[in-house]
């Protein structure tokens, strides 16, 4: 830290993004990307945006909030994009969290939920879970704090049922409730239609995942018109050419490729019940996960064991060195190729280590 | 603005790009792009990326930092990249303004300086410039505070000399200068070379004008290694990834193109002194700019007189009414038939009000 650093971020903490070994080439699956390239539609259309990149984008975004709003079947007025979705998180954060709005969201969850509390100078709770990672609604009821959820939750793919979500924002009309649907497109249940009925709901989404545009940076906020609008206050006082030109167009392109974009949910789905199959027959404890990785651990090896051991043998999982993760590993569901490496490779580890 | 926005911004006015109006086909002047398409080299390797879009970016952005340092002769832990450089001139307000360390910076300049100040409550001094828009260098010698300055400056395009930048920097030893290059490559010098002389200067700039990126959005902060680490901490607490992969590899594409970099520098300033020529002719005032644009008025028609009639006649520029900038036009410097039409369309302007 230098003498300059302001005293306000010298205690921050930032946010740890998954590794990127370049010492050789791995089976990547660390970081929940799409073991599937993006569909074939984004592609032309970002590549073709490369001649007039001498433009600058469109702060509005028109385009894309036209095919959105009509995809969602929301309003264009309903909806802001940000560089990926942590950018947006963080525009949620500032605009409707502080002092007098406390944050809450569970502990385990998405290891930025803190950071951007701490960025921002906001008083936050972590409200714990119980030991086999579900949540209990009751804790959330009525308490009037702003909260954060990922649903599916992040690190543990679990999911909670839209009723649930729906008595958690009711109960809470003077505060905001932020669902992070990151994960949603791989077997949870969108709470996108509630935004319709209730004005201090936000749904934050990505095309990182299904989509397979993590490379690309965009995300979304769902939200009644004032809350967007808020947001957009923030946004056009940061950085309201977010978006770029190319990556403006590769969201357009994915959405347009509805079919591609299923077609590929299902496959995780399937390569997601595949891996948790053969796990479980190898005696791991597996979290019913709804999203594109699973959370995973053995009596056999200790988590940090498992990691490394992987490691070295070219597959990377993401390990948390935390109280209630150190025993586990996220593992990213790839493609069916990789998986069938993973479980092989697994196998070969418990054998040494019995 | 909705019930749950914080107070802490309820007060913020955002920033305003300049217009994007669709209703037709105008000669674009008013942002300063550049009116020469991204390189060749640039293109293609920005096309080149779409089909790998379900991998993340590299938070480091290791490819770009490495080919960046080469070509400015600093070190890989000299700069910081930004997805375009309003992000990282925000990076650099949070990092180091606040109570205690206050912002002062002239007027007029760019807009966005006196939002990132209000966004960050960082309490801020605007310095009047003399009426022909030139800088009182003394009025910054060892003011004790942290100092954003354009150079050339943002609206007018007027430069201070190295010389002049040095003994801000080099008075000011406990505070912050800042200074924004986004237009030095148009004829200003570079203070580059100053980071490794003194720990409490930055250079920031951007792909945006003389690159031919502004769609793709990538700016800089160059500096002491200290305050890179500084910011590279507002940064990874903010958006690791906020530099996506297709514009990496356009920056990368357009740093290894030079020779066409530079041609479409010196197109630019032969196109400005052209225009410049021709505006005097007519009798306007004119800055003495070194950037892709230039700040003129006319006794004979208002500032916003003739920024109507010249949009209601297809031709785009900017218009601030502002005090000190009401009676001008900032008009960016495009092609040589664009400036050809914008002269006579203004030939024609100036006989009709005569």
């Amino acid at each position: 830290m230098s003498k300059f650093f302001s005293e306000k971020y010298s205690n921050l903490t930032p946010y740890t993004p998954g590794e990127q070994p370049q010492d050789k080439k791995y089976i990547k699956l660390n970081t929940n990307e799409s073991p599937f390239p993006p569909s074939p539609i984004a592609q032309r259309m970002a590549r073709e945006e490369a001649g007039t990149l001498q433009l600058y984008s469109d702060p509005e975004v028109k385009l894309l909030v036209r095919d959105f709003a009509a995809y969602y079947g929301i309003s264009e007025d309903e909806v802001v994009f940000s560089n990926g979705s942590d950018d947006v998180l963080n525009f949620a954060c500032m605009a409707f969290c502080d002092e007098e709005h406390p944050l809450v969201f569970p502990v385990v969850t998405y290891g930025f939920y803190c950071v951007f509390a701490e960025l921002n100078h906001v008083p936050y709770e972590e409200i714990l879970m119980n030991d086999d990672f579900t949540i209990n609604v009751s804790d959330y009821i009525g308490i009037g704090k702003n909260i954060f959820i990922a649903n599916p939750n992040a690190q543990t793919g679990i999911t909670l049922p839209l009723s649930d979500i729906e008595k958690i924002v009711s109960s809470n009309p003077d505060n905001i409730v932020m669902v992070d649907e990151a994960y949603v497109d791989f077997g949870g249940e969108s709470a996108i239609g509630l935004i319709k009925k209730y004005n201090n709901f936000i749904v934050v989404g990505t095309f990182s995942k299904s989509r397979s545009l993590a490379g690309a940076r965009i995300g979304f906020a769902i939200a009644d018109r004032e809350l967007i609008r808020d947001m957009n206050t923030i946004r056009y006082s940061t950085n309201p050419y977010n978006i770029n030109r190319m990556t403006m167009q590769a969201a357009r392109g994915a959405l347009a490729d509805d079919e591609y974009f299923k077609e590929n949910c299902e496959k995780i789905k399937a390569i997601r019940a595949y891996t948790v199959c053969e796990l479980k027959k190898l005696g791991f404890t597996v979290t019913d996960s709804k999203a594109n990785f699973i959370l995973a651990k053995s009596d056999r090896v200790g988590g940090k064991d498992l990691y490394l051991t992987l490691k070295e043998r070219g597959i990377l999982v993401r390990h948390f060195e935390t109280d209630r993760l150190r025993d586990y590993n996220r593992i990213t569901i790839g493609s069916m190729e990789q998986m069938e490496t993973l479980i092989k490779v697994t196998k070969e580890i418990l054998g040494e280590r019995s």
